[in-house]
Protein backbone atom coordinates (compact mmCIF):
# COMPACT_ATOMS: atom_id res chain seq x y z
CA UNK A 1 0.00 0.00 0.00
CA UNK A 2 0.80 3.58 -1.05
CA UNK A 3 2.41 4.85 2.88
CA UNK A 4 1.29 8.61 1.47
CA UNK A 5 -1.63 9.71 -0.62
CA UNK A 6 -1.02 12.96 -1.80
CA UNK A 7 -1.36 14.46 -5.17
CA UNK A 8 0.96 13.94 -7.74
CA UNK A 9 1.83 10.35 -6.02
CA UNK A 10 2.76 7.68 -8.37
CA UNK A 11 0.63 4.61 -8.00
CA UNK A 12 2.88 1.19 -7.13
CA UNK A 13 3.31 0.36 -11.78
CA UNK A 14 2.82 -3.81 -12.65
CA UNK A 15 3.16 -5.91 -15.68
CA UNK A 16 1.95 -8.94 -16.64
CA UNK A 17 2.35 -11.29 -19.41
CA UNK A 18 -0.72 -11.97 -21.71
CA UNK A 19 -0.89 -15.56 -22.86
CA UNK A 20 -3.65 -17.47 -24.86
CA UNK A 21 -3.76 -20.46 -21.58
CA UNK A 22 -4.78 -17.30 -19.62
CA UNK A 23 -7.32 -15.91 -22.28
CA UNK A 24 -8.77 -19.68 -21.86
CA UNK A 25 -8.60 -19.49 -18.33
CA UNK A 26 -10.55 -16.36 -18.54
CA UNK A 27 -13.14 -17.72 -20.84
CA UNK A 28 -13.80 -20.36 -18.49
CA UNK A 29 -14.07 -18.22 -15.77
CA UNK A 30 -16.26 -15.45 -17.45
CA UNK A 31 -18.47 -17.98 -19.50
CA UNK A 32 -17.48 -15.27 -22.53
CA UNK A 33 -16.37 -17.72 -25.00
CA UNK A 34 -16.73 -15.07 -28.18
CA UNK A 35 -14.32 -16.91 -30.44
CA UNK A 36 -12.31 -13.64 -31.20
CA UNK A 37 -10.82 -14.91 -27.77
CA UNK A 38 -10.26 -18.03 -27.93
CA UNK A 39 -10.22 -19.24 -31.57
CA UNK A 40 -6.73 -18.62 -32.99
CA UNK A 41 -8.09 -19.84 -36.55
CA UNK A 42 -10.99 -18.13 -36.41
CA UNK A 43 -9.38 -14.68 -35.28
CA UNK A 44 -6.48 -14.82 -37.78
CA UNK A 45 -9.47 -14.27 -40.56
CA UNK A 46 -10.60 -11.29 -38.83
CA UNK A 47 -9.60 -7.39 -38.91
CA UNK A 48 -7.50 -8.06 -36.02
CA UNK A 49 -5.71 -10.70 -37.43
CA UNK A 50 -5.44 -13.27 -33.97
CA UNK A 51 -7.16 -13.29 -30.72
CA UNK A 52 -7.12 -11.09 -28.62
CA UNK A 53 -7.86 -11.14 -24.41
CA UNK A 54 -10.68 -9.88 -22.92
CA UNK A 55 -11.03 -6.31 -22.05
CA UNK A 56 -12.52 -6.70 -18.80
CA UNK A 57 -9.24 -9.14 -18.04
CA UNK A 58 -6.99 -5.61 -18.26
CA UNK A 59 -9.39 -3.92 -16.11
CA UNK A 60 -8.66 -6.85 -13.61
CA UNK A 61 -5.12 -5.78 -14.08
CA UNK A 62 -5.59 -2.07 -13.31
CA UNK A 63 -8.05 -3.57 -10.39
CA UNK A 64 -5.00 -5.21 -8.72
CA UNK A 65 -2.79 -2.58 -9.37
CA UNK A 66 -4.93 -0.41 -7.16
CA UNK A 67 -5.73 -3.23 -4.70
CA UNK A 68 -1.69 -2.58 -3.94
CA UNK A 69 -1.39 1.01 -3.68
CA UNK A 70 -5.18 1.60 -1.64
CA UNK A 71 -5.76 -2.06 -0.42
CA UNK A 72 -9.20 -2.66 1.24
CA UNK A 73 -10.37 1.23 0.32
CA UNK A 74 -10.10 0.19 -3.24
CA UNK A 75 -11.74 -3.01 -2.99
CA UNK A 76 -14.84 -1.58 -0.78
CA UNK A 77 -15.19 1.97 -2.48
CA UNK A 78 -13.20 1.91 -5.54
CA UNK A 79 -14.50 3.33 -8.54
CA UNK A 80 -13.37 2.75 -12.27
CA UNK A 81 -14.14 4.38 -15.82
CA UNK A 82 -12.46 3.00 -18.41
CA UNK A 83 -11.64 3.23 -22.42
CA UNK A 84 -10.35 0.40 -24.17
CA UNK A 85 -8.00 2.49 -26.73
CA UNK A 86 -6.33 -1.29 -28.43
CA UNK A 87 -7.00 -4.69 -27.93
CA UNK A 88 -3.81 -6.88 -25.78
CA UNK A 89 -2.57 -10.10 -27.72
CA UNK A 90 -1.23 -13.17 -26.49
CA UNK A 91 2.76 -12.69 -26.29
CA UNK A 92 2.19 -8.45 -24.70
CA UNK A 93 3.70 -7.85 -21.74
CA UNK A 94 1.44 -5.24 -20.34
CA UNK A 95 2.55 -2.60 -17.60
CA UNK A 96 0.14 -0.84 -15.58
CA UNK A 97 0.76 2.48 -14.44
CA UNK A 98 -1.30 5.85 -12.79
CA UNK A 99 -0.65 8.42 -10.16
CA UNK A 100 -2.77 10.80 -8.15
CA UNK A 101 -4.20 13.44 -9.81
CA UNK A 102 -5.77 15.25 -7.23
CA UNK A 103 -7.39 14.41 -3.46
CA UNK A 104 -10.47 15.90 -2.32
CA UNK A 105 -11.30 16.47 1.06
CA UNK A 106 -14.99 17.32 3.15
CA UNK A 107 -16.38 15.73 6.60
CA UNK A 108 -13.33 13.18 7.70
CA UNK A 109 -13.39 11.93 4.21
CA UNK A 110 -11.15 12.64 1.54
CA UNK A 111 -11.27 11.14 -2.03
CA UNK A 112 -8.14 10.55 -4.29
CA UNK A 113 -8.67 11.00 -8.04
CA UNK A 114 -6.52 9.05 -10.11
CA UNK A 115 -5.20 8.21 -13.94
CA UNK A 116 -4.58 4.95 -14.81
CA UNK A 117 -2.90 3.75 -17.93
CA UNK A 118 -2.32 0.53 -19.53
CA UNK A 119 0.36 0.08 -22.22
CA UNK A 120 2.11 -3.21 -23.88
CA UNK A 121 5.50 -3.78 -24.71
CA UNK A 122 5.79 -1.08 -27.73
CA UNK A 123 4.00 1.69 -25.70
CA UNK A 124 0.73 1.65 -27.10
CA UNK A 125 -1.85 2.66 -24.83
CA UNK A 126 -4.43 -0.70 -24.55
CA UNK A 127 -6.72 0.78 -22.15
CA UNK A 128 -6.95 4.08 -19.95
CA UNK A 129 -8.98 4.79 -16.87
CA UNK A 130 -10.10 7.20 -13.95
CA UNK A 131 -10.33 5.98 -10.99
CA UNK A 132 -11.63 7.32 -7.56
CA UNK A 133 -10.84 6.11 -3.89
CA UNK A 134 -12.63 6.95 -0.87
CA UNK A 135 -11.12 7.26 2.54
CA UNK A 136 -11.13 8.58 5.61
CA UNK A 137 -8.98 11.67 6.36
CA UNK A 138 -5.69 11.36 7.40
CA UNK A 139 -5.85 7.53 6.77
CA UNK A 140 -3.55 6.00 4.09
CA UNK B 1 -28.86 -6.37 -29.81
CA UNK B 2 -31.51 -4.38 -28.80
CA UNK B 3 -33.75 -3.15 -31.90
CA UNK B 4 -33.96 0.62 -30.26
CA UNK B 5 -32.05 2.46 -28.43
CA UNK B 6 -34.25 4.64 -26.64
CA UNK B 7 -34.64 6.26 -22.93
CA UNK B 8 -36.73 3.85 -20.42
CA UNK B 9 -35.72 1.46 -22.52
CA UNK B 10 -34.92 -2.30 -20.29
CA UNK B 11 -31.33 -4.08 -21.16
CA UNK B 12 -31.63 -7.72 -21.71
CA UNK B 13 -31.05 -9.27 -18.16
CA UNK B 14 -28.70 -12.21 -18.05
CA UNK B 15 -28.49 -14.80 -15.14
CA UNK B 16 -24.96 -16.12 -13.70
CA UNK B 17 -24.08 -19.51 -11.36
CA UNK B 18 -21.09 -18.94 -9.34
CA UNK B 19 -19.26 -21.53 -8.10
CA UNK B 20 -15.85 -21.98 -6.73
CA UNK B 21 -14.51 -23.66 -9.56
CA UNK B 22 -14.95 -20.53 -11.72
CA UNK B 23 -13.59 -18.19 -8.73
CA UNK B 24 -10.65 -20.53 -9.25
CA UNK B 25 -10.36 -20.50 -12.81
CA UNK B 26 -10.53 -16.45 -12.50
CA UNK B 27 -7.99 -16.30 -9.81
CA UNK B 28 -5.78 -18.75 -12.02
CA UNK B 29 -6.59 -16.21 -15.25
CA UNK B 30 -5.96 -12.82 -13.09
CA UNK B 31 -2.93 -13.60 -10.99
CA UNK B 32 -5.20 -12.96 -8.18
CA UNK B 33 -4.96 -15.73 -5.75
CA UNK B 34 -5.64 -13.51 -2.35
CA UNK B 35 -6.96 -16.39 -0.39
CA UNK B 36 -10.24 -14.88 0.79
CA UNK B 37 -11.51 -16.17 -2.60
CA UNK B 38 -9.90 -19.68 -3.12
CA UNK B 39 -8.54 -20.73 0.61
CA UNK B 40 -11.97 -21.90 2.12
CA UNK B 41 -10.55 -22.61 5.39
CA UNK B 42 -9.46 -19.71 5.57
CA UNK B 43 -11.67 -17.17 4.18
CA UNK B 44 -14.03 -19.16 6.72
CA UNK B 45 -12.28 -17.86 9.62
CA UNK B 46 -12.61 -13.86 8.37
CA UNK B 47 -15.76 -11.29 9.60
CA UNK B 48 -16.72 -12.64 5.40
CA UNK B 49 -17.18 -16.43 6.55
CA UNK B 50 -16.28 -17.88 3.34
CA UNK B 51 -14.87 -17.11 0.00
CA UNK B 52 -15.88 -14.63 -2.25
CA UNK B 53 -16.48 -13.89 -5.93
CA UNK B 54 -13.38 -11.54 -7.39
CA UNK B 55 -15.45 -8.10 -8.00
CA UNK B 56 -13.58 -7.71 -10.80
CA UNK B 57 -15.22 -10.72 -12.13
CA UNK B 58 -19.16 -9.64 -11.24
CA UNK B 59 -18.11 -6.95 -13.77
CA UNK B 60 -17.32 -9.18 -16.05
CA UNK B 61 -20.89 -10.13 -16.00
CA UNK B 62 -22.63 -6.82 -16.32
CA UNK B 63 -20.13 -6.24 -18.98
CA UNK B 64 -21.42 -9.36 -20.94
CA UNK B 65 -24.80 -7.80 -20.67
CA UNK B 66 -23.28 -4.71 -21.98
CA UNK B 67 -22.49 -6.74 -25.11
CA UNK B 68 -25.64 -8.02 -25.59
CA UNK B 69 -27.45 -4.66 -25.89
CA UNK B 70 -24.60 -2.65 -27.28
CA UNK B 71 -22.52 -5.23 -29.32
CA UNK B 72 -19.61 -3.92 -30.89
CA UNK B 73 -20.36 0.09 -29.74
CA UNK B 74 -20.04 -1.31 -26.21
CA UNK B 75 -16.67 -3.35 -26.66
CA UNK B 76 -14.96 -0.41 -28.21
CA UNK B 77 -16.63 2.88 -26.53
CA UNK B 78 -17.98 1.43 -23.46
CA UNK B 79 -17.65 3.35 -20.27
CA UNK B 80 -18.07 1.58 -16.93
CA UNK B 81 -18.37 2.76 -13.42
CA UNK B 82 -19.12 0.55 -10.25
CA UNK B 83 -19.50 0.41 -6.74
CA UNK B 84 -19.29 -2.66 -4.92
CA UNK B 85 -22.17 -3.21 -2.34
CA UNK B 86 -22.05 -6.77 -0.66
CA UNK B 87 -20.05 -9.99 -1.72
CA UNK B 88 -20.84 -12.59 -4.35
CA UNK B 89 -20.10 -16.10 -2.93
CA UNK B 90 -20.41 -19.63 -4.34
CA UNK B 91 -23.58 -21.09 -4.40
CA UNK B 92 -25.13 -17.86 -5.63
CA UNK B 93 -27.77 -16.83 -8.77
CA UNK B 94 -26.61 -13.87 -9.51
CA UNK B 95 -28.52 -11.75 -11.91
CA UNK B 96 -27.43 -8.42 -14.16
CA UNK B 97 -30.08 -5.95 -15.03
CA UNK B 98 -30.28 -2.60 -16.45
CA UNK B 99 -31.79 0.43 -17.83
CA UNK B 100 -31.35 3.24 -20.51
CA UNK B 101 -31.79 6.48 -18.38
CA UNK B 102 -31.56 9.23 -21.06
CA UNK B 103 -29.95 9.60 -24.33
CA UNK B 104 -27.47 12.87 -25.51
CA UNK B 105 -27.28 13.55 -29.14
CA UNK B 106 -24.61 15.96 -30.57
CA UNK B 107 -23.28 16.33 -33.74
CA UNK B 108 -24.25 12.74 -35.34
CA UNK B 109 -22.94 11.14 -32.47
CA UNK B 110 -25.48 9.78 -29.39
CA UNK B 111 -24.31 8.55 -25.77
CA UNK B 112 -26.78 6.19 -24.22
CA UNK B 113 -26.75 6.73 -20.03
CA UNK B 114 -27.51 3.56 -18.52
CA UNK B 115 -28.04 2.43 -15.23
CA UNK B 116 -26.91 -1.12 -14.14
CA UNK B 117 -27.47 -3.45 -11.27
CA UNK B 118 -26.45 -7.14 -9.93
CA UNK B 119 -28.54 -8.78 -7.57
CA UNK B 120 -28.09 -12.26 -5.65
CA UNK B 121 -30.82 -14.28 -5.01
CA UNK B 122 -31.74 -12.91 -2.02
CA UNK B 123 -32.58 -9.46 -4.42
CA UNK B 124 -29.48 -7.75 -2.19
CA UNK B 125 -27.48 -6.02 -4.11
CA UNK B 126 -24.16 -7.00 -4.99
CA UNK B 127 -22.79 -4.20 -7.55
CA UNK B 128 -24.51 -1.09 -8.82
CA UNK B 129 -22.95 1.19 -11.56
CA UNK B 130 -23.69 3.76 -14.44
CA UNK B 131 -22.52 3.04 -18.11
CA UNK B 132 -22.17 5.24 -21.11
CA UNK B 133 -22.24 3.82 -24.90
CA UNK B 134 -21.31 6.13 -27.78
CA UNK B 135 -22.79 4.91 -31.02
CA UNK B 136 -23.73 6.95 -34.54
CA UNK B 137 -26.98 8.93 -34.31
CA UNK B 138 -29.43 6.69 -35.87
CA UNK B 139 -27.39 3.74 -35.47
CA UNK B 140 -29.28 0.33 -33.31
Amino acid sequence: MLAEISQGKPLPSITKHVTQEKINLYAEASGDFNPIHIDESFAAQTPLGGTIAHGMLILAYMSEMMTLAFGQSWLSQGKLSARFKAPARPGDTLTVSGEINSIEDGNGVSYANCSLECHNQRDEVIVSGQAVVRFLGGES
